[in-house]
């Protein structure tokens, strides 16, 4: 699936830069532009920081059409929930419906975002294929245009890549365990009495395990409950 | 779990009120901010919106310190990897481990949101009892503030209410298959041959079932093929 971002009569250059930096946060690069109500100039690049290159290299159109004419599926964005299920317009899928059903997709996808001050009218929603929209209290449902295209670019980013942790490399049972034993082992040493030991081992182990603690947070824990059961000892 | 957002010397009125506006679309509404560098005046009123109030009742403090005092848990947020899985201090959870992390907590939950510049201090994040962090592409990590705020938002208002479709009112098997049915009863009134029949029917059930169909958009199916059957056979 490849992503076109079209930013449909955007009215504030601060935005559209905002916009280009979350696609490159998330490694999309196609943006256009439809008939912008705003110069595109050095507000845009401002906000842009480091994606400065893609409002530059941003295709503009006069009509929303011309965005679309080569793409596999459309999808519009809006705050306006339907008042009725009846209304077959804003019929809209939440952004993790959209990721899951644009996911398989070979062509081009395109996400539609309005301007700022009215979003997108029914006219461009019929011209989508699938309207989407971001679950939000209902006292105050319109998102920013760049707080949308945030969260929608973010769910779009965790299907491809997954939401596996990144940072963490868990510590195996077994290192877990090994550090629980030695724990035990520093109770033994500082006395403590054996029915308070038992429910400390297990809240270690709870916390651990509960955490859950890193390989490398494991191994410094070991060391420290090591080194006091030899100072308990006496060996240094 | 009750949430309290806490920016911590933010530089930009605009982005102040961008994160207060996202607030009150995920329904939190305690803002603290310290030390701000920016008058939080009429720009920040202006990104806010309707959440205008929420800058105003923002508390201000001097030092961190001061808004972590009665917490139950203090979240840090970085876009800073650690270039080492040895490094304890950025060992960071996603945004959904967080919401897990945070869902059960009765207390007061601090998520701070670092300056524009370099985001949060290692003294700082030091502070913290967790540290979050957003997935993104290695070559553009940084997220400007308000968005990173937005996407921790969302993610918290998703676990608290769920992700379930909310416009959609989903079509029962029988009413797809009642339709189906239908429009198999159309293809022959058509004259479709037996075997493209076949094919055509078990394609329109594929569709309906893939989308999957509202009861609504179903029945005003419904209507068309039945009211084409009807045509056919010379009815009216």
């Amino acid at each position: 699936m490849h992503l076109r971002v079209v930013l449909v009569e955007p009215e504030h250059d601060g935005n559209v830069g905002s916009v280009a930096r979350l696609m490159k946060n998330f490694d999309f690069d196609e943006l256009w532009v439809v008939n912008p109500q705003t110069p595109l100039g050095d507000e845009a690049a401002a906000f842009a920081s480091h994606a400065k290159n893609l409002v530059q290299s941003a295709v503009r159109v006069d009509v929303l059409d011309e965005a679309l004419k080569d793409v596999s599926l459309a999808a519009g964005t809006t705050s306006i929930l339907p008042k009725r299920t009846a209304n077959v317009l804003r019929t809209a899928v939440t952004p993790e419906e959209f990721t899951r059903i644009v996911g398989p997709i070979k062509g081009t996808v395109a996400l539609l975002l309005g301007r700022e001050s009215k979003g997108l009218t029914n006219l461009e929603l019929e011209e989508c294929d699938l309207v989407v929209s971001i679950p939000t209290a209902y006292h105050y449902r319109a998102l920013n245009v760049a707080s949308a295209a945030g969260i929608v670019l973010y769910e779009l980013w965790k299907s491809q890549h997954g939401s596996r942790r990144l940072y963490i490399e868990e510590a195996d049972r077994a290192s877990r365990r090994r550090l629980v034993e030695m724990f035990d082992s520093l109770c033994e040493e500082a006395l403590i009495l054996p029915y308070k030991r038992r429910l400390a081992v297990r809240a270690f182990l709870n916390v651990l395990s509960r955490a859950p603690a890193s390989s490398r947070e494991t191994s410094l824990l070991l060391g420290v409950v090591r080194q006091s059961i030899q100072r308990l000892k006496g060996e240094f």
